[in-house]
């Protein structure tokens, strides 16, 4: 059994399906996209989520958005689209990235059909990215590993291998014996929901724990690897990533388990000098609350930062770059 | 309004009723607790929980139990009683050391009337204990002051103050103006049921986190103070309490933040050597399975074990014992 993409593009008609990953694990369904409105919702309520996957479902919200439009009008209706998607989730800078290589043809050119390959390139390269990372990563997974992972940045976050998840995959195709261990990842339970499902669909060995068990697992010796995404890298090596991260990190330090990140470079923003200059999304009290809890306040921010100083390496579709090493950003930055 | 007793003892009719915690907070109800076999039930499926709470219930339970028992029969009756109450909860030192305090009365005496002052004497010197508690903390709740705790240490857990919480009940009575983060405490979410209740039902300012997102706050430098609850205290000083207790204290080293522990004296074990050495109860999986997550595996460590070296001091009913003095414990040592 394979999972499901989490993007279906009908090439001949320009047609836009998105996995509904808010019902999984228990329904596999697709939403058709139609409107601009449409695709911004599903970013803004994560029906589509993960850095690298919100990035292609917002080109190909693109072109839906063109397709039916005269070509005068063209490049107005793609400079609204562009503004609307960026604004849907401000953290990940992958959307960002993504819209402004369309906004960047469609000023230069809006045709259609020069729109619509820059899309598909985005698309193709994201999974060839995502065999690269899989590659740069795998050696960290030997038979025998326990690694853990936070939140989803697996197959259904991007294509195909996903990107924390890619050298988990190619090591088990590989016929390398490990187990994972996924932390829930509160309030949304990415993890639960998301991570243990599509490992476990993989034939991988997945056990699910609670957040807050991860430090008994690492004081217990059970963990040899910390292996998470990230939505944005900062200038100077800062990781944003979903709330709970730097939880892991501080952890990895204090019990001495090396903490790794696979991105594309994509995710890398020189833009940013530190994790400092990132506006966190606070999201609402109501996923914090849901369930049984009293009727309190809650506070909810959906990413937190990890100080480079924290981080041992970047799994990287351009190689491992190890921040042990004096100037380990410089190839990424070169590559930006 | 005030916080509902979690435990109601008739002394008349000698009938127990249990605060059923695991309703909360949707709905406040009793059981009724008429044989061995509910109140085993009670403790083992966390209808009363913490604890105190747990070794004032076991103690009552005993009456129950040898209430309508022959005299010549009554000795046995409190002998296979005690045995399974104990059972029950393992992990909880109270337990155990209550429902001995009621066997070594009746190896003495079955006399019921003076097995009843014992379990009256048990509750009694629990509300005396929250107080001395309480005084000894208040002073690390000033004005202003940002306080986490993790679970349920509160009047829920024992009676009246709580241990955690009873520095903060008395410093809210003194008019002390500051704010409570609680953590929601997956997988059965005390946090969010009871402690964000009981302690917005007092008036306190409290905000429910996910367990994950400590490490923000505390990044932010927005935690002053972290203050939990245990359910043992090992010879060494180790603290066995709810998991991600460890985590916390873990991140209370990285951040520079006091991590204080409140607990009565009975709760200090110095027959176990050290943390290692407790069994650590390990509940269904079910637990970390409920709500939407994947058919995977699940591990659900009910508690962890926080190394002394992590605790900053204990506040306890013979005063606050601070760890980075040389024999801290020694006043335990001497109290048991």
């Amino acid at each position: 059994m394979t999972t499901p993409p989490a993007i279906r593009w009908d090439k001949q008609n320009l047609e836009l399906e998105l996995l509904d990953q808010r019902q999984l694990p228990e329904a596999v369904s697709y939403l058709s996209i139609t409107t601009l409105e449409q695709a911004c919702d599903a970013i803004s309520s994560l029906a589509v989520r993960g850095a690298p996957a919100i990035g292609i479902a917002a080109a190909y919200a693109i072109i839906v958005c063109a397709r039916n439009v005269e070509p005068k009008r063209r490049l107005d209706a793609v400079e609204t689209a562009a503004q609307k998607l960026k604004s849907a989730r401000p953290t990940a800078v992958n959307l960002a990235w993504a819209v402004d290589r369309l906004l960047a043809v469609a000023r230069g050119n809006a045709d259609l059909g020069a729109l619509h390959e820059e899309a598909l390139a985005i698309h193709a390269e994201d999974r060839a990215i995502c065999q690269a990372i899989g590659r740069a990563g795998q050696h960290l997974i030997k038979d025998g590993s326990r690694v853990l992972t936070h939140c989803n940045a697996g197959a259904l976050a991007v294509s195909e291998l996903g990107t924390a998840t890619a050298p988990m995959y190619l090591s088990h195709r590989a016929g390398v014996s490990f187990k994972v261990y996924a932390d829930e990842t509160r309030p949304l339970l990415q993890g639960a929901r998301l991570t243990a499902w599509e490992l476990d669909q993989a034939g991988i060995d997945v056990t699910l724990i609670c957040d807050s068990a991860a430090a008994s697992l690492m004081a217990a010796g059970q963990i040899d690897l910390v292996l998470v995404g990230t939505d944005r890298v900062t200038r100077n090596g800062d990781v944003v990533n979903k709330i709970g991260t730097l939880n892991l990190a501080v952890l990895c330090r204090y019990f001495d388990v090396p903490f790794f990140v696979a991105c594309p470079t994509s995710t890398f923003d020189p833009s940013t000098a530190t994790g400092a200059d990132v506006e966190i999304e606070q999201r609402p009290p109501g996923e914090v609350l849901n369930g049984r809890a009293a009727a309190v306040k809650a506070l909810n921010p959906a990413f937190d930062v990890t100080p480079a100083d924290l981080v041992t390496g970047l799994i990287t579709d351009i190689g491992l770059l190890d921040y042990r090493k004096d100037n380990a950003l410089g190839p990424l930055l070169d590559s930006r």
